[in-house]
């Protein structure tokens, strides 16, 4: 192989790590928590902007860019707001270096104090309402629907490469409504964006539900989100949709005239998605080989690897090679011709495998005297012999069967992998194996959290879809319950 | 009108800061500094970035994504650039917050400095390089064409929208060769690539050319710019291309292995646009209506009003605005029908004008009898009657000479305001006209230092296009001098 990876039954956690770095997604940088997103993991991370923003764009959204620095006491507004984000924050408090009176390099201007300390955005509520007051009059002006992409740093003590970093880019929406009823309804429609997007593009079979009370965002009155299962049997939060009631309205001051003349709180929803999707697509469906990417997110969707002696056979296949790219081209599937001439094929083999193309086609003498191509999946890692002669419309077909068959697969992954559990023994043994576990609870947080401290599972949603609404007694404490949650370890 | 704008004549500073706001393009926000971009000036932003990002990538770059801090430390390693940043610097000392023990609110928690301070960057040239220095082993490895789409913090004193804002969203190219040839032939080529731009979508007859030593970028060897005229006979830099030698490659140690096994520093180039371009498309077309945008960035190209009496009538005016829509959308042509039933036709002209769409339609009862739309052209503000009937394929060619007459316009006014100046008493009454001036310099920072302190004016180019080649005397110190240099009055 090009690059040895580590085995991901042996280590998960340091194969992933391996994978995201030999693949060139990303790399740790100089600044703490802080990720260099490479080239091909940003080509990947830009199909999944563009696609997300289309459906923004789709149901009624338009972007917008708020500032980067939010002052200190915009965030202790919304209490609950400032007690989730107070802790990892970074804060700017100078606005200027000097030369280092007493050495070399510079040092912070002392004089250069900022009379109140700006924060590094973690999220943008607090200042985006503060600009929507000014913006919001009367109800002729709502709804609001603004998203924006941007980058948000939060201080994370534990960083891993996509999952978890101290500055990462996302998208935040934030809309403002003149009801409740319209708040919730963007609320549940944008975790449906996000759940088929996740479902149509990742490839990922995630669950819609919405989260416990402990587990909502800060400042908000429901959290719904997207959960899916990783190959370890581990959770992975990959969207969440708020509905913020009118906290932040009252935090602000936002008010509206109504139709009828009288002063209301505006509505507010937010919802995000993040480079974190990053790390659910490697770990979702990915291998020993590394990367498999689905064909609707590979920046790369077929490779080609000439297989020569002399220069006069290379030349000929090239040729043959540029025929069929510029036939995949008006298909709109994008195609490289790896013909680097200090490498072997078997190198070359190996290296796109590690970097997910769905399809790799070569081409060697007796190819070309036969009119045939050797075409090799990366989901399945099979081989065929297939005529050269309209190979763009086979692989045109066969990658929407490679992108089916990875939902397929971790779709069966999940279903394999979530259990019935109805008592408390089997809670922690099945626990401890992975996956989604399906149990009555009480609702009380109480229980909730002795169940995190005992087994480290938290409750994943209490699920939109497919939900089981049946009497039955918590898998914790005994007491009546009348539909199951997903209990899983997360990440 | 809708929204009072003032008088471009009278004030064109208050002009330029009115229609930015009542144009809905950007507004300040609570941070001193930092604007709010809104929707209607983030759509053109979004429009810009699509199209320069298609020519990045044309010219064979690729995206990546670099960290938002920057240590300390590496700012100091690059002597030219620290003296050029530090002094502007939005700098995190601390990672968090805690409840303040003596009152409301939250303040730094003091147990959370960190041990490096880090630096928002003001440009990512030393974080990047750090970088590199790990990717470049072997000339194979180069070039590095690398583009980064992100924010930047500088901390500057007066702030002015889109123009200069202690926040700011760009893209920074940085490029890394194995040759001076190959860095020298990138940095030609993208200030090539911003020039055609700026021509052909912002309808900007910008000047290609070099800054002359004292105006360069801190850290660069030649910085290359496109210098455009504003409506007020001031200069705007509207973009820099930067060829960096081996200064960066020096201060972060960055080597590669050549073809004969050699040691060799690494040549470097980093070249950037932001939306400072926003504020030079604003202030070289609009008038005292409004915006006037050129078709290929204008979000909204048609606007359809209605004019009726009666509800039927506006159905039946409504419905025939949706056929010219779809026949518009065929052609990729945006538009929007205004029926919103609280505002006068009057207000609306008024707001589409100010918001420069560049295309109205107006129908009546009249015109829905006749088969006939009236048309007017944002551009010369002349209206006329046109045919229903095919009226998407009259627009479609209207928005190309729409296009062109905002370029020739805006050249014209250029050329009208160029001029050649061959002595210090005439300089002195030009430049107070505004305009540019064509002067022979005697090539010393001294003269251009001087002339800076009496008259304001810089030199905005040594120009790459239309040289002046003759032998001549400086028009300040009458020292002998080999061709013109453009002088003005900046922002």
């Amino acid at each position: 192989m090009a690059k040895e990876l580590s085995n991901r039954e042996e280590n998960y956690s340091l194969w992933y790590n391996n994978l995201v770095i030999k693949a060139d997604l990303a790399e740790n940088s100089a600044v703490r928590g802080c990720m260099v997103i490479k080239p091909y993991g940003y080509a990947i991370w830009e199909k999944m902007q563009a696609q997300l923003d289309k459906m923004f764009k789709e149901t009624g959204h338009v972007n917008a860019y708020f500032p980067l620095f939010i002052p200190k006491s915009f965030l202790s507004k919304e209490a609950e707001h400032v007690e989730g984000f107070a802790k990892e924050c970074a804060v700017v408090t100078h606005h200027r270096l000097m030369t280092n009176p007493d050495g070399p390099g510079v040092v912070v201007d002392p004089s250069a104090k900022l009379e109140e300390e700006l924060v590094v955005r973690p999220t943008s509520e607090t200042i985006i309402w503060n600009t929507y007051k000014n913006w919001i009059k009367s109800y002729r002006d709502l709804p609001i629907l603004i998203n924006q992409w941007a980058n948000v740093v939060r201080w994370e003590m534990r960083t891993r490469l996509f999952l978890r970093t101290a500055e990462f880019l996302w998208q935040e929406g934030h809309t403002a409504h003149s009801t409740r009823e319209e708040a919730i309804e963007e609320t549940e429609k944008m975790v449906q964006v996000y759940a088929k997007f996740a479902r149509e593009f990742m490839a990922l079979p995630v669950i819609v539900g919405a989260k416990t009370e402990s587990e909502r965002f800060a400042g908000a009155l429901d959290t719904l989100c997207i959960e899916a299962l990783m190959q370890d049997g581990k959770a992975l939060q990959a969207g969440t949709s708020h509905f913020l009631g009118q906290n932040f309205a009252k935090a602000f001051d936002v008010q509206y005239q109504s139709k009828e003349g009288t002063l209301e709180y505006v509505w507010a929803t937010s919802w995000g998605v993040s480079t974190r999707l990053m790390g659910a697509l490697v770990m979702a469906h990915s291998d020993n080989n590394g990367l498999v990417l689905p064909p609707k997110l590979a920046p790369i969707h077929v490779v080609m690897v000439p297989i020569f002696k002399t220069d006069e056979e290379n030349d000929m296949i090239i040729a043959k090679m540029k025929e069929i790219q510029e036939s995949l081209n008006k298909l709109g599937i994008s195609s490289k011709i790896d013909n680097r001439d200090n490498l072997r094929s078997g190198f070359k083999f190996a290296e796109w495998e590690l970097k997910g193309v769905p399809v790799r086609i070569a081409i060697g003498p007796r190819d070309l005297a036969n009119g045939t191509v050797e075409l090799a999946r990366r989901d399945t890692l099979t081989k065929s012999i297939q005529p050269a002669e309209g190979i763009e419309l086979y692989i045109q077909k066969l990658l929407d069967e490679i992108q089916e068959n990875i939902y397929n697969k971790a779709y069966k992954f999940r279903e394999d992998n979530t259990f019935i559990v109805n008592d408390w023994e089997t809670f922690k043994t099945k626990i401890e194996e992975g996956g989604f576990l399906l149990c009555h609870w009480d609702g009380s947080a109480e229980t909730e959290e002795r169940i995190k401290e005992e087994t480290k599972a938290t409750i994943r949603c209490i699920p939109h879809e497919n939900v089981i609404e049946e009497e039955g007694k918590c898998v914790y404490s005994g007491k009546p319950s009348s539909r199951r949650v997903i209990f899983a370890r997360a990440y």
